[in-house]
């Protein structure tokens, strides 16, 4: 069935799966102390200019986010989320578990203000109580946001020196970090790695089976932290696995290949749904594409192709995520518009 | 030094002094297995109709909170505060430090609106990734609100709807509870007791040395409760001495009457600084009265009264709370007028 | 290089890679929901006498037993394991990380004594102070043991039967669990199913690249399973990647067919080491060998051949493990054989 | 009724009820900042040669331990004690809870062996897998131990080299420490401020109605302690409560005073239960005796006189702890005596 719900929908680029089988010939290392990590990680050091000692693979976005988040902060530390957060909304208190609160920001289509963190901070420090009160420690945001927008290179920075003032982390969630760099944009991978603290490197969203590549990029690790990993359930034994995705897809440059077919294909989508008329909750220079749609229309829709439900515009529009990704093709556009034009047509 | 910073200023009352007193002369048994907490127990019981053995006593209300909110929870809940719920802003972490999240509704003047309540659990259930949110498994709120404020008994009884409606426990913060019951209000303690899940009365803030009474109010104390009360730290070897605290308030009414007092200086409070043209931040019908003074008469009169800085009311004016208590006298009062008089005059 | 250091040394069983090229063709839907997982649950479910409903894919063993461990105990109980334990020994503290304490009865080559546990329990339950000590909730044990021994049907029977009596779950960890099924043994996989509570049937050193197959055996899943996945950071996006591994294990009998290989290259390692007269540290009837070496002669094998270090025998031996895998071969045997008979000719 | 169960069966010393009267004449500031405590803690200071600014006042003994262990360990570390130490038996998990792991060396009659516990250390440096393993973070012993029995000098100073030798934080739990420092003992109040890094004088045991003084000795208090004192529920709003529990027991010597009593009566209980033939449990130089009673005299005496139950010394006998305390008298003794006598001949 047609699939335009997410970018988690097809297995893995099909040169990783090669890697795989290519390392069937003989035995690794356990824990992430194995050749391919090794080279893995070497090629995302270059390509960030950090050191491969700080980068470490993790199996998903929650399960980094955790563990970024909670080895970082101190005991009396919150991190500060866009209200629309992933972690403040769709991790199911994760980062409450270990023990943090989320405090949260206005998200303006999902993007944070420097001047409003700014302000939420200074009011923490200017309250007489504020020995009672959870610590600012950390500034989240992720790139590109839940709603698919991008931070311009000084908006990042404006929000950096915000946290440098009030010595607090910079952490970037990039799930969809590939798309986020090959869209329209003035950041770089590098530039991200210059202005973060800590930022992870999406794999399972951008054509690995599964792992994300956490950086530290200020010789920031903390302290024993494969032990911190192995605590929080999140150290694999056979490490390769994730290192095989990485190793391909900072090859050559095939991140950024595949991500840019995303985004090209997300174009083509947006112009093809422009075309028709539909009308957009919000602009997004990426892989996400939110749409509103007529309720009857939508159900007639969804017979045929998969879309994800963001929310509720009005009583009778629902506003749908249509996501493209690094396997979209045109045929799969074409059938797409085939199946809309069929019911527009009814 | 003149002081009206809050209602926690003052030892205790002189009655519980004596009961102390009294029980130098024998020994007791521990962790509140002994006589005094039995009777205190039962006087409370008989007060409120719940059972002596769902009643507890703990040292501070944060503890109290952090214990009732995380031994009801079922591990993928949280608790839903108003944002201005003392959970939510002044806990220190308190909560989320046991794994939960604290969720939030507008305050309006500290209280939540059951239908803003009811809006918010219908759109987490709405959601279709809703398995991936915090779950909502616990309405806290406190009466009076952190503002002083009231909820009437139809207010409370439309939240305890909602509760009912989507399985959430309705928890209920007393750590002015006599102020409450003591104010113009139609809602009773045995009110509080039908209408709640569980409630706390508090002491440290009505006459008490330490200690708050944690009521299970429907047979439905967490199991094994006393492990529970160690396991937090909060199981105090010499129980009745926070047993003699709640036997002398609850003997002959003496936690009403000295409720009464703050309330009536509260009264006068009002009026005098209403006759002296100060204005309110907002109406409060509690000991706690929100101020607005201009910024360098506020700095004058704190070098002669104790106040406590609430927030910035705009760039030349700050909100203070002066706070009445059990032990507020009328001398206390004419004092106060002497000094701001004094300034005005300056 | 030669190596016997572990079971967690090849990527995975070509058959699994083959899975996941098929997979490639189509889109699938997230977290668990897809048709492959389906599949495998179908497969799994069959063959132990379970509901697929019941059954989730984790990413590793410390992951599954964090989640098993923390999700099905009550606030107040914590889990008895044998002081050899893997949870209570290599795990990082993980279990601790949730607030549950590890308590242990002694390990007899990694064996639990169901009489020695009740005596555990009893004393508990006969101490006066039990309220203010940590209730023993579940039993732990992994079949095989870290030291790769295995309990009789009758030796779980009996271990049941108290955690029965005493209304413990009963727990456990098979990240080894097809190399004991293949063993000589009278225990099979419906066995355990009907024994315990909950148990887990490992990939990650059976054949897969990732991935533990958790299984609860008597409709006893905790509620809302996968919201506790998430706030455990164990929810994997492509769940089907997990699937997959156990779809290919449990398809044709490949799980127990290549268990036996690895059961069978012990048997054949063993022989040889005996032969050699080398001394083993436990009779272990499993794939993993604990082998008794002199300091000397450990040192120059291991240039040539990775194992595992386990434990200081005295002053001029050192406990080694040796182990056979799934795809442990003959011709790897003969390669060890070569290496050692030339070391020990020196 | 007799008791000799424990050592907080009493209110507290009339002369705290006395400091705590004076204080009704007039207002106090909140959460430990007022005068009371300046003057206590300046006192606690002064006699243990460490700085007001690290001492605090919590209301329990598990509360002290478990904020000491959190605040003080990371997070990758763990606290060793005795197995028969509080923290690993009667504190309910507290520790755990906390996410920190209780490890254990043996108890000798309570004590620690410093060698043992240099070769536990040792033992996990040397282990190859110890990044998988709870860090050896802290010492935590007790000062009378949980038998009753003292280290000397001597032994704390060898226990605090091997904490230095291997970086940890050795920490004594004081809650009996006043009975200890009055036995026969070489150690003195300013000797354990100078060999542990942080310790705490017990007030609910040794006079006081509640409360602990935590000291940290080395200018080591947690950043934001104050904050971290909230987020356990630990920091009560009138501080003052338990400042007069310390400034009365530091001031003119009354801590020492009334633990004198308490040793000097546990010697004439000793000297009567030997001269009677009674046989004890183990030799304990402090308040605690543990003394074995046939089983049918130990009912017959419990109709009378209440005490602990400790253990099971065999079929027929078991041990009690009977506990002097501050305010025991010659008459109760004289009665003890009495009944003793009587029940022995019948």
């Amino acid at each position: 069935m047609l699939n335009f719900s997410s970018d988690y929908i097809k297995t893995c680029h099909p040169e990783i799966l090669k890697t795989l089988q290519d390392s069937l010939a003989t035995t690794h290392t356990g824990y992430g102390t194995d050749d391919i990590c090794a080279e893995a990680k070497k090629r995302i050091a270059e390509q960030t200019g950090t050191d491969p000692e700080d980068i470490f693979f993790v199996s998903g976005g929650t399960q980094t986010n955790q563990l970024a988040i909670d080895t970082m902060l101190k005991e009396y530390e919150g991190v500060i989320s866009a209200d629309t957060g992933h972690v403040n909304t769709h991790e199911a208190g994760a980062i409450e578990y270990t023990g943090h609160k989320v405090m949260h920001v206005p998200g303006h289509n999902g993007l944070i203000d420097a001047g409003e963190l700014k302000d939420f901070v200074e009011t923490f420090y200017q309250d007489g109580n504020h020995e009672h009160m959870v610590f600012p420690g950390m500034v989240y945001i992720s790139f590109p946001t839940e709603y698919g927008t991008l931070y311009t290179k000084k908006q990042l920075a404006d929000i950096a020196a915000v946290c440098r003032e009030y010595h607090m982390i910079f952490y970037l969630d990039g799930a969809r970090l590939g798309y986020g760099l090959a869209a329209d944009t003035d950041v770089t991978l590098r530039d991200i790695a210059e202005l973060t603290d800590a930022f992870y490197i999406g794999g399972t969203k951008v054509g690995a089976m599964l792992g994300e590549a956490l950086v530290f990029t200020k010789h920031n690790t903390p302290s024993h932290f494969v032990h911190r990993l192995k605590k929080h359930g999140a150290l694999m034994a056979k490490g390769w696995i994730m290192g095989a995705q990485f190793e391909t897809l900072f090859r050559d440059g095939l991140y950024g290949r595949i991500s840019a077919n995303a985004i090209e294909k997300a174009r083509d989508l947006r112009r093809g749904l422009e075309k028709r008329g539909f009308r957009f909750w919000l602009d997004s220079p990426t892989n996400q594409q939110f749409v509103v749609l007529e309720n009857g229309f939508a159900d007639r829709l969804q017979k045929e192709v998969v879309l994800s439900y963001w929310e509720k515009a009005d009583e009778e529009h629902t506003v749908y995520r249509f996501a493209t990704n690094w396997a979209t093709t045109g045929e799969d556009l074409d059938e797409l518009w085939k199946v809309m034009d069929r019911i527009s047509a009814l």
